[in-house]
């Protein structure tokens, strides 16, 4: 009954595989390597995106930084959820990759943006004053922080708005995957099609061990994007232990059959959260995070039971009324059983 | 006869074996995993430190410009050897985590400071001087960039130095491991009894896969190496792959191990270039990397045979006469064979 | 009719007589200057503060950069009033000195944070959460962006929350004069008293030239700081001309005389404001600084009739119905005088 | 007799007059002041640029450090000689404002590059190779540090290398006025004819109070230019005041008279000095700058009597035997009398 986060969870099967198979003899290093080269072939198909270059690292926190670094001036705003990772989970890794940037937040129900809401904030910085942060770039996430996702067309709109005012776009896609899969949308649809300049495209909480995939759909920016790379400390010397995952990760689907995995592990604990009485969503529930309340001495069986999550937010006391509704994060991730979701029912149903 | 670079070899099967047997179930992220509890205690036993604070990086200059940003202000001089890793091979990740700081080349013969040469450097910076950059810290790097040695006492003279203008001192070990099987000392007195504040503990090129520890003697700087550590993107979700890198490269003597294997390998390689008439050496051989000039012709004769390995410097020419000398460095690593020696050997002598 | 800005004004003649009387012969350059001794000397007396230290630099947004980077680490987060200029107006100085700092807003009506929504902001900073930016310091402004003024008795019990917290406190004094003479405070209670650990004490905007002291209350700190200001080219080489506009500022009383000018000049302006049909207050006027509505009619009576002024925020339209209230800042400063009060108040009062 | 620096001199008579008249009414800040505008068009005609931008600061480390960090990104390596003021006298300025940058050394004799010697640096640092520092920019210092001056033709010929290898060129003029007037040359073929595309225009050192001016030739930096003397805190918000220095020190040729004078009175310093017996020049004298050897009995007898200089390199002792020679500089200001010459002349005459 791990519900704690997507990065407890192991490596896939398959990922593990291609790094044994690929720990043999030499290979050049700095990525260099071949099966680089094959992993670049699969992400410009898969991205329909045949110009793009693909650089990989080892997490989330660098593949977002170093794009808003690639893409932003030290001087310019980040627009971005007020919940976003980069605003809150990173300990101000974008403004020390950008040299000292400002995020600016965007305030949105569910983990989202709207159009209007982005085009509002991005109006009140003004146009050529020197005395203030400069407009510069776009940030979203999707799955995000809510557990939410974007549909294609509502991406496309915020693209759109970001583009109307000149402004590059960040697409953290940590959970990429499970935003694709939940909504059917394609991969070009739910980026460059979209407007996005530069993706994170995550591997690690998707059954990688570790190994995210930068994308920038222009190739204008790429040496730039390795400079900052190597200079940041994340250009692997042996290489090939991030291409084989993601080629793993990328071959017959694995990273779409994993993410469904999740998601719908997360659909049935929605169903089992929401039986109990008094439950209720914090956010829809729309891929593989469900954010629920339940009340307080559901919860208290629960983790006495050895379910593991979040409180969120953290700092809700366990101390209190047996039925004061407390809210909480769920995670499911690749690797979560239906025997979990079935214990952690039959846990929370006696409640 | 892959003698390029050490990041050429793959991990040992010891390490893969680890990374497979941690992979299974879930376990906490971000280094509260129990393999880490279990690699803190390993290096406080090898390096009798038992306060000591260990950390787990990607790379190794990663672990070199964490280290320096976490004790060097950005006014401060970095006094480094003039062909140390830090000046001529991180795109400036030095000066970037530090803040926009200074390395101060101090020169030296076969890539090794003398303390005369560190001293007279050191007291050239001006004491309160508000117009110039600011003394910082010294790093040293042992097994240096040319291949050689310094052994416990040389390397405690230059702490002294060090410690008697009040600086603080990074050790790059990078490969540490081979510097300490060349001249039999202990970790303890090849680091913080010689005056090493912070050390780089090599394992990448050793046979990991892709894992340096960082070695802060001092646990007052802990906390502070965690938030840069993680600002800069450094922090791994499922940390529990790179703790298990750790545990088993130290586990029976496995680090020092391989590292023998590998300076016994360029041993022979040495023998093998020096029985080349007009072969002579570039540096002493002292650990696993030989420098060491042979008849151009001789190169193009191995290389045709399919060695690799570099001539260095870069920009010397293989158009040119047979019999000039060229220079060229070639690596030794855990996994080299004694049959790829002999073949080398082979091709080499019939020049 | 100059009522855009108190930086539209220019030097008080003793301040210029100041200048021309220390413009002759040598002087030593960098701060070694005689009249910085005496500077120092005046700074230490008026704030009852002999350990104090005592830096000369051009401008407000340097002075609150660099002492926000001398107190708050890069990882840390700077509360700031949602208006302060250090979020508003220094186009990211802050985030550029501290090497990307994070500048987290308080709220609070008429520019003023209340000691429970600082407590609040704070606490909602995770203590010793790697993943977050960390506690940093707290930065006041008195007289605050909204012209009101903190009397001492509150600026203490801001001081309070932040040393509750083991906070550092920066006041941003730009228009620190105007402040005290505000509340007939003393400058020992309106800052060190009150928790400030470094002050930006402003002089440009109160008939000075261009120079601005930076007050450090512990002198631990000022090393530091010195390194700083040089490295952002903030020390001036013929020093002497900055130390001359400080001393003559201080003598006598000059600045408060300066700023009880302005002060009262203000007055008049808000007494001459509320007498047009329809006008209010958008803030108390406490200093120098009004803000106000008026009817879209007046203003542009009084803009045509050539009064300089901004309407507030800036984004208002002149197009539009005649009665329709937009806001304005009005400021007084030092040179206002009562003439240009009462030509204002007749154009106004015709409405 | 002070020949310490010439920052140890104030204000010319014409440039303080500038300031007290300029000292009236009210004034648009932030450089949007009428007089600005007029500088703006003596410096186009000066330069024969039209299109030139040009910006005030306060001092030479700032019109250094921003130039710098216009031109090269922070991967990037500036070329400087290795006694260039940007190396040595500013704290790491331009590393901390290029956001972590390499100062790469030239070597030269008497303050100069030659060209050969830059190419071969240059060639030095590897074209795309990732792990390394990349080819930034060059900066050239005329009059140099060791007080000598590069003709025009020299000074072309240095460009000419920089824009074989398509690199920018920086011109650290704090004494420009004393190059151009030691070689008869004009401002154009000094600076953009010569390849130069940013010049920091000294002012302070040569009769102003406080001013350099930033002339970039090409347009398309300017608005960076801008944003970053904002946040870098050196946008002076009374900037007529910097713009009113400038303005008297372009009129009617004020800084070529000026810059006459102090070589004048450098050239008689020469004289004086090689008329003592052993007294030999450490670098040819050209400009205002002297560097020469003297018995240390007579740099005694100078002191004792007076005489403000210091001996260079400042590390060199006063005790020791009467005879031997120690090096010192000496710079004359526009404002250095005969008289000052002749009394020093008499004191080490009788040595």
């Amino acid at each position: 009954m791990e519900f704690a986060s997507d990065n407890a969870s192991g490596a896939a099967p398959e990922i593990m595989a291609a790094l044994t198979e690929v720990n043999h003899g030499y290979a050049p290093s700095y990525g260099a390597d071949p099966v680089m080269d094959r992993v670049r072939a699969q992400v410009r198909e898969i991205f329909e995106a045949p110009e793009a270059e693909v650089y990989l690292v080892n997490n989330g926190t660098t593949a977002n930084a170093l794009s808003l670094a690639t893409y932003c001036p030290p001087w310019g705003a980040v627009y971005c959820h007020e919940a976003a990772h980069v605003e809150m989970d990173e300990c101000g890794a974008p403004e020390f990759f950008i040299g000292g940037g400002k995020l600016v937040k965007v305030p949105g129900a569910d983990g989202k943006m709207t159009p209007d809401a982005l085009r509002r904030i991005i109006a009140a910085t003004p146009q050529g004053f020197v005395h203030a942060t400069q407009r510069g770039m776009v940030t979203l996430t999707n799955t995000t922080e809510a557990g939410t996702v974007y549909p294609a067309a509502e991406l496309a709109a915020l693209g759109e708005v970001a583009k109307s005012c000149d402004l590059p776009v960040h697409l953290d896609g940590a959970r990429f995957a499970n935003a694709l899969v939940a909504t059917n949308a394609n991969p070009a649809e739910m980026s460059w099609k979209a407007g996005v300049d530069i993706l994170s495209f995550g591997g690690t909480k998707n059954g990688c061990m570790g190994v995210e995939a930068v994308v920038i759909f222009d190739p204008a920016k790429a040496w730039e994007f390795e400079l900052r790379r190597k200079r940041g400390g994340h250009l692997f010397s042996k290489h090939r232990y991030l291409s084989a995952q993601m080629e793993a990760y990328l071959t017959d689907g694995l990273w779409l059959r994993l993410a469904r995995a999740a998601n719908d592990r997360a659909a049935a604990l929605e169903q089992a959260v929401l039986a109990v009485p008094g439950a209720r969503l914090m956010h829809p529930r729309e891929a593989n995070i469900l954010f629920a309340y339940l009340p307080r001495g559901t919860h208290r069986r629960a983790m006495a039971a050895g379910a593991h999550y979040y409180l969120w937010p953290f700092d809700q006391s366990m101390d209190g009324p047996e039925d004061e509704a407390l809210s909480a994060r769920f995670v499911a991730s690749w690797c979560t059983t239906e025997a979990e979701i079935d214990a952690f029912a039959k846990v929370i149903r006696n409640t």
